[in-house]
This record gives structure tokens, sequence and C-alpha cells, in this order.
């Protein structure tokens, strides 16, 4: 039974395990510094489809397929599947799963859904609610930018704050399998208002909830950095991470060398245009999936954290002279199961 | 520990106990047949805000806070809170609960999302993941309106599938009272999409998820209607229902004089205009928290079942030519806890 240390901080204590993963990129991130370790990248951002958003339901799609057939498993042997995406009403997801009949929670936690969707997943296994749970999310670059922002066709132009929404997909199959990578501990975070109203600066809404689970994490676990290979935050980008950094030295918590942002790890900021960073809820999912946990499956590295941040923005309300409050969900992932620790 | 019977649905051993609950409505629902049963009432649409969308936020915090209240829970003592909303990026729910520093876990599961967060709630209660969770969804018919079909301004004709999104919200404490109501069961959904592609007939796109998951709760438990005093349906409305009705009969499921539709409750047909009914979050919520949870709680009925269905349709993939896929979440809630049974 998992124990819980309060602030949304639960220890898993059957060591729930990772049994597939897979990550689908588009064109961008063909391009990436990470382009090698995905399972699959489409030069053709339609992916085949009519339309953006249902490219963006056939990226999911392809992923769970890939992460399904990765770990020998049939539609059928999954008891639930959580998933979320950016797009209105969640229809990457919805579309994009309906026709594998498996029992469906829809999630939404913007970008932190890899994060939220994982830490679900875990639990239900963790407490026998599923004996097989799916973990899923994705975004697309220009479904977002015309629902959030503007229509491509119009050009505008992105100041350097904004990040570069990742065409990706990334997919987990959480199990009883017993073999690494395991989830030891899941965090719940809490929503967080820093005030910020432009939409175009993300990495400033979202740094404080990183800060404050990250945070919360440690207090309430009484482990240290150092015991961790690598700390990844989701999506905060070059502005973002260095808000995160400063936050987290005011609580005596020092990432230097450990912290990594999955938005400065999936583009090269040098040779291609996006600005801060990357960004999307296929951002940290897709790095997950196509970076983390091979490593810590390998061994690599022994324990990692996955903090996924989001920021819980609507154009509707930033239109409204509304702030645009964010949330981090974490997840610890290790390459031990942990029992011979209790 | 849950017992898991396939096909989503899970037994709850723990009982997980609902220790308080509330309903806040507006001014349509103050008229309507439920209306001494609200706890809020507002003749003001704005429930005075701004704008619609911060009315609607400003219901899902009155009606947490009226629920915290009624069952003498200060929001630290709650350890996670399950919420979503139909406004896009479930902006409802994100600001309305933002000021509470309680972990938050978003859901998408459209109008099916009080049944899903009530699910998700007892579970993390009967895992021992959280001590005490809250449950909480929303619903306004302006803000609704304007986002899915016009705005009110255009005054639109409305066919007579349509139905009335409620302007209401419902919140659920989930926690380990040992006092009824008592969570006995909760079945997570799949996704079922008939083929409708009329935005203004959610009825007819919602039944078939509704009479699977009813189905599917049946065949597994192996229980019969007859052991229950009522069956709620979420939003059916007229057209929906008399679906649903068929859809079972064709499974040997005959649930006549038990069988109540949330929006056939909420307003009165006869002399309110809302066509087909009461719809959205808000309305399944309401009518949860006025109507049936008093009357399982003093235990003029035993056992009900409560299953609420949600369209997961967005306008722009309507736009697109693709259909409305549909789901439901039901969960079972009885007087008592199951324990002399077991």
């Amino acid at each position: 039974m998992a124990k819980r240390l309060g602030g949304g901080v639960l220890l898993l204590q059957n060591a729930p395990s990772i049994e597939g993963f897979a990550a689908v990129g588009g064109r961008m991130e063909g391009k990436g510094p990470l382009a090698a370790e995905f399972d699959e990248l489409n030069e053709d951002t339609t992916f085949g489809e009519k339309s953006w958003e249902k490219a963006e339901s056939r990226m999911q799609k392809n992923a769970v397929s890939r992460a399904l057939a990765k770990s020998n498993t049939a539609p059928g042997e999954v008891d639930i599947i959580f998933a979320g995406d950016l797009l209105n009403q969640c229809t990457g997801s919805t579309y994009g799963l309906r026709e594998l009949e498996i029992p469906f929670a829809g999630l939404y936690g913007a970008c932190s859904t890899m994060a939220e969707s994982l830490c679900m997943a875990s639990l239900f296994v963790e407490a026998g609610f599923a004996n097989r749970a799916v973990a899923v999310t994705s975004s697309h670059f220009c479904s977002a930018e015309r629902q959030f922002r503007f229509p491509l066709e119009y050009g505008g132009q992105r100041p350097l704050t904004a990040q570069w929404t990742a065409t990706a997909s990334g997919a987990v199959i959480v199990g009883n399998s017993g073999k690494p990578p395991f989830v030891r501990a899941a965090a719940i975070g809490k929503i967080s208002d820093p005030g910020i109203t432009d939409a175009a600066n993300m990495g400033a809404a979202m740094a404080p909830a990183a800060a404050m689970t990250i945070t919360e994490y440690f207090s309430r676990t009484g482990k240290s950095p150092a015991e961790f290979d690598r700390i990844f935050t989701g999506d905060l980008g070059a502005v973002g991470t260095e808000i995160l950094l400063k936050l987290l030295k005011q609580n005596s918590l020092d990432l230097t060398g450990i912290h990594q942002d999955c938005g400065l790890l999936l583009f090269d900021r040098q040779t291609q245009d996006v600005h801060a960073g990357g960004s999307g809820c296929g951002c940290s999912a897709s790095v997950l999936c196509a970076h983390i946990l091979p490593r810590v499956r390998s061994g690599e590295w022994q324990n990692v954290l996955f903090a996924a941040t989001g920021a819980l923005m609507s154009p509707t309300l930033v239109q409204q002279g509304e702030s645009i409050p964010g949330i981090c969900h974490l997840v610890h992932l290790s390459h031990q199961n942990g029992k011979e620790a209790c």
C-alpha cells in the first residue's frame, strides 16, 4: 500500500513497472538533438490526415499502438487509459483513442499531462485497480498555435520568451512485470498563480509551480537532490528554467548539474528557431519516452525525477485580463524496485 | 482492497463515505422542480463576477466551500481535489479552485465529469492515497452557449433535440467517516461513437455509452436492476432517454420505474423552455448533490446507481465533419457500507 506523506506526495510500495513506452514526433523533432531516439518521426505534419487536429489524434493513436506492440500487449489487456491534451475538449485523446475499447479516464493538466497521467496509471496499478494502465498525451504545433495564439497563416511575430509547441506524443504502459523502470513515488501538485498575464511567457507562469512541487517532494521524503542522476522539468524553457533554479536556491535546493528541462532538450536553440525552447504536452511526453525511460531501463540512470509543468490558461480568460495559473506533477522513476530498501 | 471485475468495474471494499456535498444553481434552476433542494441559488447569472466564465469559477468555488463547511472540513484537511468542466482548458475549475492550495488533478469527461471525479475521489480514499478527497464540476448556460454553439446575442434558434446547459455546480467530499452515503462500486466507461454529427442532439450521441456502462456494470457484478431504488443517468434528456431504454431492453435490462435522468429532473419541460431537457456537467452534479445524496444519506433510498454521461465533442472537430463520441462513468451509492454482505 502506498505511503501518504502529505502535500500530495505518495510513496509507492508495490513497485509498478513501466512495461512499454513509445515516442512519436514531427518534422522539427526530427531535426532536433533527440531525433535518433524517437520510435516514429513524420516529415508530414498532417500524419496523412486532413486536419492538424486529426493529425494530433493520429499521433496519439500511433504512440499507444507502438508502446503496446513493443511490450507485446493487446489493447484488451489494458484495464484503463489516462489521457489528455491541449486541444479544446481534449479531442486529441478522445478521437485518437475512441476505437481502442479500453475504459477511458480523460485528464486535463495542460503540459503537465504526461506526469499527471503517469501518476494516475501508476497509482491504479499500485492499488490493484488495474493490472495494466496506459498514460498518454500529445501536442501539435499547428493545432496549438491556431487555438491558443494566431492561425499560422497570419504570420504573427513571436517574442523571445515564447516557446515552440512540440508536434509529438508519448505513451507509457504501466504494469506488474517486475522489470525496470519502476515508479517509486508520485506527487500531485497544487495550482500556483504568479500573476503572469503574457501568454507568450509560459515558462515564467509555470516555474513557481515546479519549484513548489519539487520542494514539497524533497521536504516530505527527506531525500536530497544528490540521490538523483537527473531531475527533469517538463517545458520551462530558458526563461522558466532560470526562474526555477533561483526559486529552488531560495528553498536551499541546489540542482546544478542535475537539472535538465525537456523544453531545452528536444530542440537545438542555436540552429532551430524555437526561441525559449520547446513546450506542449508532447514535449515532456516524448522526451520521457525517447530519452529518459530507456536510460532508466538500462540502469545508466538509477534514479530520476520527472516533473512536468502545465500552464492552466485559456485564451478567453487571458483576454479577460486574468493571469495564468501553473501546475506541476512529479514522478520518481528508478532502476531499482526499492523493495530492498524497505 | 478493491475487487477488479474487469470492463472498468471495481467493487470498493473499504466503504469510502460521502462526508459532505453541496449544490449551487442559477436563475433557471431556481425556477425548476428541485429549487428547494439547492444549497445556493443566484438570480444573477454573473454571480457578481464580470464575465460568465468567471461566474462559473465562482460557482465551483462556492460549491466546494459549502460542501467543506457542511462537513466541518478545512481546505487543509483535503488531500486531493478532482475537478473539471466544459470550458476550454477547464478554467471553471482551475481559476475557481486555484486559491485553495489543495493538490489538484484536472479531469476532462465533459458532462460525465461528476461521475468521473467521484470515481477517482472514492478510489483514492479506498486505496488510502487520500484520507479525504473532493470531486467537483460545473457548467454555465451562457459560457457554454458561446463556446460550443452561438453567442447568446446572436439569438440562434434551438432545435427540439437540443438541451439546456445547466448553470450549476456540485461538489462532493469523500472520506472515511463511516457514515452513509457510501460509494460501493465505480465503473470507468469506454468511449462509444454512434456516428451522430448533430451537436444539437447530444442525448443521441451519449445514450449508447450509457447503455454500455450500465450493461457492463450489471454483467460484471451479477446484480439486477431490481436491487436498486433508482438508476440515474446524467443528462440524456428526452431523446437520449428513449434510446437508452431501447438499447438496454435489447440487453435484457428493463429499467422501467427505476430509471430517471438528471436532465429531465432539473427543469420542468412543460413550463420551462428547455426543449429536450437539461445538460452540462453541472446538471448531473447538482441533481446528485441536491436531490440524490440527501435521500441515500437518510436511507429513503438504500441503493442507487449514478451514471453520468458526456459528449466528447469539440466544435472544431464537428466543423471538420467528425461524429461525436460519448462516454459514461458510473458509481454505486448505498446507505449501507456493504461490510455485512462481505
